[in-house]
């Protein structure tokens, strides 16, 4: 059984009663179990913290737990070269994810300091995104298995 | 059945022969084949040209014919003014795709000028980048049906 | 009688059904037999193309065949060295015209490679730039005559 | 009768006898009587002023007085901030006209504080453009009139 | 009995009819009724000009006169330094206050020239910014007093 | 009873003791028994932390049970896009306040991160802009009052 | 007997006619007939277009059938990835010829997108850059024949 | 006799008292009747204003009536294109002045926008700075003397 | 005997398993000891934490208890204005130590926030600059002491 | 019979034992033999220095001797303003070489200062880039010649 | 007897005979004596040299010997740190000197290296630059005379 | 014994007596006996020179010579490709060493081209900083040994 963790940056805690017409009016812990539901043949994780240095912490303690990471970095995504760092540093791959399309907002979004270190990004397909990384880990783990 | 279409910019119909390293070895055509078996309930068109006009040509006579655009614009995606004007002249929305990860690659290729016009971004997740995108219509056109 | 060539780039076709609010619901069709009660006593040709090199290809053909250009490239004004090429390489005056008014959208269309190149500019005065262009070319054409 | 402001920014009272080989040799005085034989149905006002603060002024009190305002701010037109918020502060609309393409002159005469406060901008047409301006306002006036 | 001068910017005679949802629709005539009942203690002085040069002649007639200086450079805040070598040049010190929070609209209001030179600055506190400034000024001029 | 909270950024529990030419030589905490006796009709709470996710944190905490925010984010005013989320994420207003004057300091301090997401900001008026800003919360909320 | 192709970007169909003093008064074709003259050892084969795909297009098909290409982009030298990329996709050598000496005309004619991905650059040399060129193909192929 | 005019910009006036660390600390007034003293053989006028259109006024009306003039933009060196304008719209030379050394200062002072439209400028060298501007002119006049 | 602080900043306390080619296969505790071996005559103390606001925290402790401080910032290097206020607001003076050359790496590395706060900085000569380190710290406050 | 000076900048002279990848492992010197033996109707004149200003006295000596200069400036050819203006002040034409393609380098190896006052550049075609430029030299000489 | 070096930096020596239109058709010799007739009472020295470590060997020479240096760094004027260290290094007083204004040449021109380390700069007026340099010493050597 | 040059850029050789409160008043000969002290193992030799070129030249001729570079290019350091490339042209590992602390100094000291040629830098430790370099070339080179 595949294990992925999910790991939410900095205020996605208020998912749900934030900025709904941007973020959405659903809080992270309820879809989640709907996409425990969804994925019933993945072992998910998920962690949440508005501290870049716990983010630090627990990216480096599923390195040797975890198949691959969501992680959506949220505002610390354009201004943490540790948490960059972090991601270079061990071996799951790791699936940048973003709610909405940063490419229509303000312009420091436009950047990602995390990005060039992870396999790949979802941006814009609101929670959707989380599940098409899971999707995406599970069509790799697949294809690679011997 | 929803109809949807999958538009191909400059030197992807060279997929499979060119810089295998960094876009695999399939050509898109058979990758295609591919997706039409995964996606029984999708009526897909492929559309592909090398001439930044000719896609302005394709995306305009979608605008009455399809549900959903997903689409590469490839080397175009940092240049081409007209075409992200194109996307915002049209209903259907539209997903950029591309195969590899852009924010591991050249600056230039850090940019895009028709991200913004279109609903979301999936970057560096191979071919799979499309099936992705298809995945996501889907889970959107259900949940708006009435 | 004075011939002048009206040229429109990219996604100029759609006018009247495209983002209506910044450009009007008039097709340009439907402007340019007004165009033709206006002007009696101008001979005016129109061509459209959403291709770079095909704008670039009239451009050629219009250098010996007319006295003014009236010139709206859309998305190319700020994208191409090809046309401003273009215009540089040939003899008729060119003026260039824009609906919207370009300071106040992106900054991307604050810039023109072709403005240079050309006459003069008109922009953010409507459909009616398209006449005021005419105007301009009938008051120099005159002026000039013997 | 429609009642029109032309406002005149720096220098432009040397029009006729300054860097004839650009402006042109004649004065903005004797265009002016020009305008007004061309436009008996238009009650045309003049101001001309070097300091940007009585510009501002007499934007000012145009702003109950004029159905439009033509307005070549010379140069404070890449540089004043102030003339910008005094055109957004008032009712009347008002066209940026420049003699001379500044495309194609130095550099920091092709950014415009101004414009995006304006409906519109002619450039380059010479002397012509005031004319043009007016002849705008006469269309915008006529088709708004019930 | 401490003696501060008011000095107000470009446009800013026009308060209370410009642009009402951004600065209110109070006159600063009115508002000056309203501060100087609150100060009964303060003799105010206020001057306003739209003309750089004719704040620069006045900053420069209270060095000698004022206790400090309640400044709002309005549209010459980012563009003026003449009136930023004015504060420098004199002895008592200025508070720059803005009615809206800068920081919230165009890029160029976002950088202040004349900033460097006051002893702090108020911004997007509306036209309560003068009194909490003329309150400052009250406290420090009352702390140093012997 | 209005309920104000003061939350403060790193370093500025070494104030008193730090670059005391920059800062002044009272620490915070003696200051804010001032500001109690200066405002007995509002309930102040205090909160300082070096750490940008637990201000985030407290941000959070605050969005339910204060009246208004007095935030000075010290070294995160410039860095932190995850703290600007945070205070757009919740409903109090927060008023930005900097004991220094950034404009007369290091160039990457003229820029902020946070400011635009606050009614205002004060800076360069030491300790007593915090005064200022609660005296800004009582003068606001008096007038919404009803 | 080596195989060689001449491919010319926009404009260059006007040679000979379009602003002779920088291009010389003489057709490619004209030229192009001396060159087979001087390289009776070389099958030349000679392409012109004005569509920037069209370009990518014929790139393409001379990816199997030619010992090296000669490649004049023209304008789109300063502006095409998609042509950047198909030079980088196919595997005869590349050699990018200017007529001009680009360095000493506009700023945008000193980057080249293309430049990268060709073997070398001739630049200024008149239409002799083209002779060089083939004379740089016989040498290299030569050397590496066993 | 030859006339030279001397022309000072904002902050002028308060030569001897502004800054004196700077400047110096005589006023410009007490070394004029210096100057005069030095230079019999030309006829001096002098004008001072803190107005930058009333400065173009000036410059207007010296371009008839003197050899040369000595101007010392002051903060208008920096940010007036009307002055440009105005010296280039001018026959009478003018060789630009500043007191104090603009590259030992903040970076803004070290561009200058009259400076291209000058023969020459001198900079740093004090109040003696004047004097060698005069002492240029009479040297330049005197050898195109017939 | 001195004291000496030895502080770490994120992703080192994975030295020795992560990318090893960069920054060697010991890890920093294996080569604390050593230190300790080279050093007996300095009491050394060490620290890491992936926590931005708790080096901080920890830089504020050392401030009266240490002679010196060897810091790796590692990557808040580049972007922590709150740490480099720390290393200003103490008195023990700061050296910054990296493992790797900075200088061969990203763009954003090259850049420190924090170096211009402390008395000197050792780039690129891995493990053993942390040795260095303690030497210079020994080299001076042998100079200086009495 | 021609006269044609090759001049050589900074660490040519290591030429064949430096970075052989990039430069190849022949000494400039043997291919000076072979060059020479390509031209016997060309009198060769060979100079290399690492001093910038040699090189500038060197172009000085060859403006009377020589019908051509070949010159790569090497690590000049970005950083010499000094040797620009040598180019510019000396009759013969200069040719600028590079053997590799600087296009394919570091960033700042994509400018050149010395390029504008270069009749032409020849750049990535290995040591043949000094051939072709002497063949283009006895070209335009012999074209010249009457 | 004052003593004044002269020192004039690289291309200098074919003054009179290089591009006549910027800098005249007198050699440097020629106007050299010229000064000394004008100047009987200075002690003139004069050097050149096109090699940049030779001008900071110089600068370095006169620093004992010399009252004031007149300098014109020419093309290293825009390049060279170690020559503007050399300034700053020695003790007389440097006034640099500019044969053409170089505000009105290319870009790169119009920034100094040098001139924040000299105590004033005079640009454009020609040879006469060097007299008026040596007049201003006079003028400052008398003034500081006891 | 292993041999290891000192290479000292320009102005070097004024150590002691430049700018002691930068660079102290020790020149670097006495400093280099005292270095010969402390390192009696090491053969060191000492070069330094004002000329660029020439400190190409020696680097060169030090390829085969020694067993490491301490290399100080003081003004070099931010402007020569020259230097960096002959850095990159040779065997024998390079230390940067820099006597001031170079980031709390002029923005354009904070660049350095030769940095990323170098094993590592040592930037602000006085001339303590090449004792330090000397020591670490010691520590690799007895850990390479065999």
């Amino acid at each position: 059984m595949y294990k992925i963790a999910i790991i939410n940056g900095p205020n996605l805690n208020l998912l749900g009663e934030r900025e709904v017409d941007i973020y959405g009016n659903i809080s992270f812990e309820d879809y989640l179990a709907k996409l425990e539901n969804m994925h019933p043949d993945v072992q998910l994780s998920y962690y949440q913290s508005n501290v870049e240095g716990e983010l630090v912490n627990h990216i480096h303690t599923c390195r040797e737990t975890v198949d691959g990471i969501v992680f959506n970095g949220a505002g610390y995504t354009h201004t943490s070269v540790a948490i960059a760092d972090a991601i270079a540093a061990i071996k799951p791959p790791v699936i940048e994810v973003h709610i909405s399309n940063l490419y229509g907002r303000e312009d420091y979004r436009k950047t990602s300091l995390t990005a060039c270190n992870c396999v790949g990004i979802i941006t814009g397909l609101g929670l959707n995104g989380y599940h098409l990384a899971i999707e995406h880990f599970k069509h790799i783990l697949t294809s690679e298995a011997p």
